[in-house]
């Protein structure tokens, strides 16, 4: 027996990690997702809360590749239309 | 009577411009909003395209904060929540 740390984003009770890096990429996200589900909920008419919060954990889990894609390559796209690569550390399965 | 020199996107045909560099820069939100659409609609269950289009288009025309929050900056996100400034793209308000 034996006692270890866990961690995990105030964000999100359910979701624990033994890494503590994960656990900040995690509440990184989940802070970036919140924002963007508020912005979009007030920007976008029709759309329900829990499809905005959808949009934004997708957008939010894919922010690197969309920050290229924003800045000036909207070819950095295409990384994320290939359906068998998907290399995040929450790990997405289809 | 004059003749005079318009632009327009052949993604949208209906928004005429007198300043090509207004129709260019129109044209590439547009681009990146198409793409986002297609990315959305394959990953977000159950949402339309109709609403995939309207966050794209929200997304896109807000490109430059975007790439700010998505690199590191969740904080500019801030400038987007100020419900008097509608900014388009092509202005460029405070």
């Amino acid at each position: 027996m034996a006692v270890e740390t866990l961690y995990r984003s105030t964000r999100d009770l359910e979701t624990l990690f033994v890494d503590r890096k994960l656990a900040d990429a995690h509440d990184q996200m989940l802070e970036l997702a919140e924002s963007l589900t508020g912005l979009l909920m007030s920007n976008v008419q029709g759309l329900s809360e829990t499809l905005a919060e959808e949009v934004s954990i997708y957008l939010a889990k894919n922010r690197s590749v969309l920050a290229s894609a924003f800045k000036n390559n909207v070819g950095a796209l295409a990384e994320l239309s290939q359906p068998a690569s998907d290399a995040n550390a929450e790990s997405d399965q289809p």
